[in-house]
């Protein structure tokens, strides 16, 4: 198809399209003559990749592109691969605040992942992301709530599915590149996904908590 | 106390502080003399939900003062005051997009809601979140994961808790403002819990999940 088609198909502007062009988030496509250029199947979803990732996964351009470095380059594991997308999502860890409530913060998410067993690079921006809403509810001396480890035991319940159906073991007869892109808009609009249902859950109990009355 | 004592004690900086102060979202101190005045631990206390709305909520200043306005509004109904909170929390839904897989994610929230039985306003801004991340799953045809009642019944479980220990029936033995500041901060920060937690036992999965193949 040509760039008219493709704009029309991705629901990306010609212009924004090219821009992706210019810095690499897009192959090119096959030359047909001098201003012409033949466009695939591939280019239509990684062009929605590209959106999901930015309007979605509020992911700046920059990082999008270290993404995709990753995303197409077949020596870096589909773990590897998962990581780099994880560990550029929003919100960044803000400057971590070392009063009594941070530190203690910290050596709490310490403790729950040793307790857990879960393994984690040390420098996972969600330990730092996880501290640093520990530390702020400690400081507002906030209700608890249900408490980490139920928080943790849902997560890593969910977490024990949501794997292996982004990257299940036969492939389901996709390229890697497929299965990448799958994880990738997955592991972001999931997250939303969970967000938007927990609002709403919450919403519901509190109706039912007020009503019940 | 006064203003450098209050400064110090919530980390808050004096110019914010008289910011604050003009903008009504702290109010005012008892005044001692012509430009002296007395703060007290509310003011603290204040400060602190101020900021943590700003920080990790995400929340504009306007929004914030109204959803204070409404936290020092008695004849506002508790749930009405969580509602005021949880519609201002970013992100706020992008404008809806009417097309094929829009309509279909829309229908799918409203026909997961009825299915569930849950009690939400027509205009709640997660019914429009949760299409839109729908929407861009199905036009990334990305994998779906464990399924959305899987996920609706995991915040379910954990809203059923949360809701009670936010707002304890008995109130605790605190008073209607303390109970609704607590209420503010722990919804905002449990969020950011929750997705910290969520990225950490994904990245164990992953982990796991590579290892044992």
């Amino acid at each position: 198809m040509q760039m008219a088609e493709l704009s029309r198909r991705s629901r990306v502007p010609v212009a924004t399209i090219k821009y992706y062009l210019r810095k690499g988030l897009l192959p090119p496509g096959t030359p047909t003559a001098a201003t012409r250029a033949e466009y695939g199947e591939a280019h239509v979803r990684r062009l929605r990749l590209i959106r999901a990732l930015i309007d979605i996964g509020d992911i700046p351009v920059a990082a999008v592109a270290h993404i995709l470095a990753r995303v197409d380059d077949e020596s870096v594991s589909l773990h590897a691969m998962f990581g780099a997308v994880q560990y550029s999502l929003g919100p960044q860890p803000a400057r971590p605040v070392l009063d009594t409530a941070g530190q203690a913060a910290r050596q709490e998410v310490e403790e729950l992942i040793g307790e857990l067993g879960w393994r984690i690079t040390p420098d996972a921006p969600a330990r730092e992301l996880l501290a640093t809403a520990l530390a702020a509810l400690r400081r507002a001396d906030a209700p608890h709530g249900p408490g980490l480890h139920a928080y943790a035991a849902a997560m890593a319940a969910l977490a024990a599915k949501e794997v292996p159906s982004v990257l299940p073991p036969d492939g389901g007869g996709k390229s890697r590149v497929e299965l990448a892109e799958g994880a990738v808009a997955g592991m972001v609009l999931h997250e939303r996904v969970l967000v938007a249902l927990r609002r709403l859950a919450q919403e519901d109990a509190s109706a039912r908590f007020f009503e019940d009355r």
